[in-house]
């Protein structure tokens, strides 16, 4: 089929990756190396995923606010392990104006006294506020979201995945007492696990990053994984515990109950740009882009087919109708999306233009159609295709349409995950589960010791250890790399 | 009144705005010279602003997108004037990683090829990828939004007015014809003439600025100004049209209708969260911030007054009943945004904390409303004020009485503007325009001429040309300052 996406998944799923972003026109790399330009459609669907998780977090009792782009170095040093982490990918403005030079060039002046970091994340420049905010215990818990752009140097970029600036949302909290930051880190990985699972219809394994998978800083980091449809895992969303070690370095301080002042509990959890890039690839297929519909920028598209131009009229007035009636209902709370393309364009391409970019259900409607007082329409993620029914019908159904395909996709992403997690026991098994010849990889559960052996010796197969289940089988067996007994199980993957 | 802001606009106007700022917590300075900290409550009208006019923005046909936040010097240079506007207060990233000195210390280190600029602005960057994607006549017009962080910076920062770093949306459209370009640019002054009037409750003199106050690279700037209550100008909005200028700098050329391929035509307009301290300046009084109520976080505060712990659970649980009811009304399509303050702290402080916000509406519920099934309320702007009425009575009201303080608003505003709007023949009278003992300040309608002399002469008295309004006297009069005859008029005055 000419207008598929070429390669398939099958042949080639980096490249088949990349294909898709370009022919649903979802972002585009700029000539700035390692960012990228959102365009509408890939914004679009960024924008649900922002309506949503905010909600979310404002039902919480999170309130946003808004902290300095720019981060002077002497903050970023405040925590060890946290420059350690980020002074390889770091963007540094080291002057604040332009002047031309003896030649003519235009040339960087005004040397910063201190050199100004772009944010990779902004734990050490919010502590400076936090610091201020925080006097007593009545000012606790302190539960604030930023939506941002952060930098973080890419050698290697890749769009939604890894490039060098990207778009998320930060969390930071501030607590009395441990158990409050620690139950705060769970909850907001709840909310992130129940946000993939029921609006990008992708299930997650939750579970703890090990030692050296940890936040720079971090006291435990917890994750939620999405399997690819290349077997790969993505990390999704992570919610760190960061114990006092930036109360510490900022100085987040209050006075308790009794009077005394105690240092301060911290937490931070982002979702980024790279949930699109999950979504792409756990349910995009051969011909393009499949978007759940709760995510979908436009959920329904109603393409007008007119053969005679003395029918124009009549179609566009039965499709404008159409669309009024569709988008006076809800799902969810939200108002449908719905859209007619009435530009001049030949109908199999307009078909394909909308396939591409994964539009939940299209919607034909040529001179039979409007006759018959019927539609024709199919869904993009093939449970239907190609149906006529009477319009009235197609009207009452459309919401239950959406939601059955929203639960289609998540039922098939569910087998896939569950048809490609094994449990292994021997080291043999292990290393067949990353070399198979159909090249699909494995989420594999097997014991585990926290012990830099293991991601040596897994690092030489290109797996790492993406996180320890929350939800642990219970039974002891032997680390296949250091040969002792273990009751601890990790999740073990190639990943994104 | 111990609890007022202090000094009052009378006796020091520009240091009771940062008071009012800091009282209200809307914002604070951050370490990082120049840039600001936007705190819950200041974000919160932000978000407001920023959902009215999205909404505007997509309804009349605009999508949002994002670009990146980095734009090569190569690219900032390919306007000439854009460059030479701009390069003054550039930062510019000039390395990608940090290192460790021989002496221990972290120092810059990775030096880019080429420097990379914070942009200032948009344009350039934008630019490059509309040349890709407009091809034809058939992409046109392309009309795009972004919301976005810019970096401008400043050496007398000032918050929410002149901050290095701020919160702004960028408009770029390009259009297949000069006039539609121009179409465009004046359909957006009108939107955020009426979003500032509708929704700010401020009332603007709309303009088009002479050529040394144009945006660099420009062909024409329009703009909306706002009077302070001090009497000076606040540029609220601006709107370009752009000409062929960046479409030549960035290539975005299109096949028309007839197969020949032309230049574009393009426009950029801006709003910022200067907007937010345009809304302090027009509205606060010496008790701190009065919000609009259509932009308002929280428009209705409930204070419950417990005096009897025993009292406690009766008045919050009818407090609770207040807020279910109001919070299912809705005002231009939004429900009402309705809090109980349940804090431990004395009522007296809760009231001023409240008031110092701008909280429209302030309730208050003690023992003897609850009996009487009765509330107390005041409305912050002082229409009404501790007014005690059946709760029921205040409830269906509350629409109406929300509704009547965003007129009476506007309406003080419009009072203020016409009050000190004069128009000027004489240089004498102009002069004395602008060194009244109260220092109360004026904007000033005087014969116009397109001259430096003119910028130089009014620059003595530090006043500049706000704009040529487009609404004109029908008069011929003679320039105070070139002594030539002219018909124009524009619009003088200090400003912010």
């Amino acid at each position: 089929m000419k207008n598929a996406i070429s390669p398939t998944r099958n042949e080639n799923f980096s490249e088949w990756y990349q294909q898709v972003i370009n022919q649903a026109e979802l972002a585009e790399n700029s000539p700035v190396r390692g960012c990228m330009v959102i365009r509408p459609w890939g914004y679009g669907i960024w924008e649900q995923i922002q309506r949503e998780l905010d909600q979310k977090f404002k039902d919480s009792g999170h309130a946003n606010a808004y902290f300095p782009l720019l981060i002077p170095l002497s903050f970023l040093q405040k925590e060890a392990e946290h420059v350690d982490g980020f002074a390889k990918e770091c963007a540094v403005v080291t002057h604040h104006r332009l002047e031309q030079s003896a030649n003519g060039k235009l040339i960087p002046a005004g040397e910063l006294e201190e050199p100004l970091i772009i944010r990779p994340t902004s734990e050490t420049v919010i502590g400076a506020s936090f610091s201020r905010w925080v006097q007593s215990y009545r000012d606790l818990p302190l539960l604030i979201n930023q939506w941002a752009n952060v930098l973080r140097w890419e050698m290697r970029p890749r769009i939604f995945l890894r490039t060098s600036e990207f778009l998320w949302q930060e969390g930071h909290t501030v607590h009395a007492s441990k158990a409050e930051a620690l139950d705060e880190t769970l909850k907001m990985l709840d909310i992130y696990e129940r946000f993939t699972i029921d609006y990008l219809a992708i299930p997650v394994i939750k579970g703890e990053k090990c030692s050296w998978e940890r936040f720079p800083g971090a006291v435990n980091t917890y994750t939620i994984e999405a399997m690819m449809q290349d077997g790969k895992a993505l990390q999704a969303g992570t919610s760190h515990f960061l114990g006092q070690n930036f109360a510490q370095a900022s100085d987040i301080r209050f006075v308790n109950k009794d009077g005394i002042k105690e240092l301060a509990w911290t937490t931070s959890w982002g979702v980024s740009t790279r949930l699109i890039g999950a979504m792409i690839m756990a349910h995009g297929d051969d011909d393009g882009l499949v978007i759940p519909p709760l995510v979908a920028p436009t959920q329904v598209i109603i393409v007008p087919i007119v053969r005679n131009e003395q029918d124009a009229e009549a179609i566009y007035a039965y499709c404008d109708d159409l669309k009024k009636k569709i988008s006076r209902k809800k799902i969810k709370g939200q108002y449908l999306r719905i859209s007619i393309d009435k530009r001049e364009m030949n109908s199999g391409e307009k078909k394909w233009y909308h396939i591409k970019r994964g539009v939940p259900v299209r919607v034909e409607v040529g001179i039979k159609e409007l006759e018959q007082n019927m539609v024709s329409y199919s869904c993009r993620d093939n449970t239907k295709s190609i149906l006529k029914i009477d319009s009235g019908a197609f009207i009452k159904e459309i919401q239950r349409t959406l939601l059955t395909i929203q639960k289609s996709m998540l039922n098939s992403a569910k087998s896939k995950l569950s048809a490609h997690t094994k449990t292994v026991t021997s080291l043999k098994d292990f290393k067949s589960a990353f070399q198979r010849k159909d090249k699909l990889n494995a989420f594999i559960l097997a014991p585990f010791i926290e012990d830099k052996e293991v991601e040596k010796a897994i690092g030489e197969f290109g797996v790492t250890v993406r996180c320890i289940p929350l939800i642990q089988p219970k039974a002891t067996a032997t680390c296949l790399f250091t040969g002792k007994p273990t009751n601890t199980w990790a999740l073990y993957a190639k990943s994104y």
